[in-house]
């Protein structure tokens, strides 16, 4: 029966996303969601006469989210793209910049959907370590290559590069894409958008997903140069004309019309993420500097796989990952206080 | 600057969706949405709860939805998938069986993304004549080929084959994948569904857009032998793991579990439709016999561009396909009773 899939599907290896359990009760802290719920003003404009409208079809160019995201960052309508969410947005950029022939490059340790995506486009790939600190090693990027590619701050370590670090590997990789995925830019670290302009082969791209509490409704965006976007543009509509939804729309809209609430959700974040940080360090973990709505910690005490099982029997699902270099560390998304106080308790009580 | 994109991006032709014009009080006949807004239940599910909950991922497997559309068919949940609008079940099906090294074959006239999704994956295309009353001859599909797909009924003639001759080409091509992609089904033809158990060769694609009122949210699905349905998930979670938000998941769910709502907007729809074919007639036009939300009508006494666009500024929009062999038609969309008697009165004044 096999026989009757095209023969690149059997050598695909999908991406596995973070358990969404069915269980009730449980602390969720495995998939690096907000723990506040999304800007009211996302309430008021999902109306009825929004859902009356949805017989028809959304606008095919999102325009009214191109530019409300335009004004938000200070670009140009055409220098934004948007899809649904940011995993569509990487892998149409795959399509639209990596198909070149020459392997692209990115960190041993970063989202591990790019490799999934390169196995599915038929891109060769070409990992580079990182260094000892756990930061990304932006100059073992700067050989000839199809393409860059890497979250800032990364995944799962939290750690993020300054932008000095970025515009150095911009300077000296001039001949291909290079694409910063900034999922979790908005907990601490400095955007690269502000790169676009000088560098016509950057490529930044930014999710609803976190720092806005609208995962469920997946929305992703691109900032970079209008030729960039043109080629994300001729892909998508080459895929699907209209991949985000007219409630999506409105929403992302009505969340960056919210910037008060916004900035109140990541600033509780990165405290509850601050408190949680120093928790952990006195109870004798290694914790990695983390710019993100997660850490990335190490117990002293017992095996990472031993804690991630006993804090599930407890009801607090973390993230373990199976994978050498990763396997002594727990990824602990950042809840509200009343969540992290009771993780440490569960810990504590271990 | 277009060294930077990958070098397949130059080639693309993206498709081209009928307008979505911001005018207001526009007649809008042009993309075969349906008049009616979608079910009262879809108001309810899309809450106050639901929209707290966007916060979180959606499930990735969309396993409620899966078993509720399973049980409307009558089918198991594995022989169900589902996705972002029936586009990307379609782009999705090009990757999971098309890209097999021989040609695929689809009819010329028919749904024009096609060519488009086989120039994005880089799929050889063999394309066969409709026969002389329009319908797609089946017969001309039997040579050996990579795959075959055609809407039915088909667009934009909005011509239903029974189910007989659907039969009669799956008996004849075991060794390929036939889709068949059922878009406007529920406008009076018989679904090919009933046959997944017996051709194991069988992808039967259906969407919430047209009858479901349901466009603007984009759901699409495909039902099929659960071998076809493990390739197509195994290439949406290499592309994309939560190709479907929650509001959509439950807005379907929702809408399924209405089915006296669905029949009559409907049953509304094919009385509105014969009423207009039969004005329609009577003014002289050739109709197609049409099992869709459509009608392709060719007016005699006028070309079909400038009936088009004497009705275009007259606040009418229908769709013209300035293509030969189409170029000679009107496809015209079934709006309420009020907009076809405003369509029709049109048409007398010019």
């Amino acid at each position: 029966m096999a026989k009757l899939w095209s023969p690149l599907v059997e050598n695909l290896e999908p991406y596995v996303p973070g358990e969404q359990p069915k269980v009730k009760n449980l602390i969720k802290l495995n998939t690096n969601e907000n723990p506040y719920p999304p800007s009211p003003k996302v309430n008021e404009v999902v109306s009825e006469d929004e859902i009356a409208a949805l017989r028809l079809y959304p606008d095919p160019d999102s325009s009214r989210l191109k530019q409300t995201i335009a004004s938000y960052h200070g670009i140009q309508k055409d220098q934004v793209f948007v899809g649904n969410g940011s995993d569509e947005v990487l892998a149409h950029s795959f399509v639209a910049f990596f198909k070149q022939g020459s392997a692209i490059q990115f960190p041993k340790v970063s989202y591990s959907f790019y490799p999934v995506y390169a196995n599915l486009f038929e891109i060769e790939t070409n990992t580079k370590g990182l260094k000892k600190d756990f930061s990304v090693d932006v100059d073992a990027f700067t050989q000839p290559n199809g393409g860059v590619i890497f979250p800032n701050p990364n995944a799962p370590t939290g750690i993020c590069l300054p932008l000095s670090d970025i515009r150095r590997l911009l300077a000296e990789n001039t001949e291909s894409v290079v694409i910063i995925d900034e999922a979790y830019i908005d907990f601490g670290g400095e955007s690269a958008v502000s790169l676009i302009d000088e560098f016509k082969n950057l490529l930044v791209i930014q999710t609803l997903s976190k720092s806005r509490s609208l995962a469920g409704l997946r929305i992703g965006f691109a900032m970079g140069n209008a030729n960039l976007i043109e080629a994300l543009d001729r892909v998508k509509n080459s895929f699907n004309s209209y991949p985000l939804d007219r409630l999506a729309e409105v929403a992302a809209v009505a969340s960056f019309e919210d910037e008060t609430y916004f900035k109140s959700c990541c600033d509780s974040i990165i405290d509850t993420r601050e408190w949680t940080v120093e928790q952990l360090l006195n109870k004798g973990f290694d914790v990695l500097p983390s710019k993100t709505n997660f850490v990335f910690a190490k117990p002293n005490h017992d095996s990472a796989k031993n804690v991630f099982n006993r804090l599930r029997s407890n009801d607090v699902l973390v993230r373990y990952f199976d994978k050498p270099g990763l396997n002594d560390y727990l990824r602990i998304s950042i809840g509200t206080p009343k969540e992290m106080e009771t993780f440490i308790q569960v810990l504590n009580a271990l």
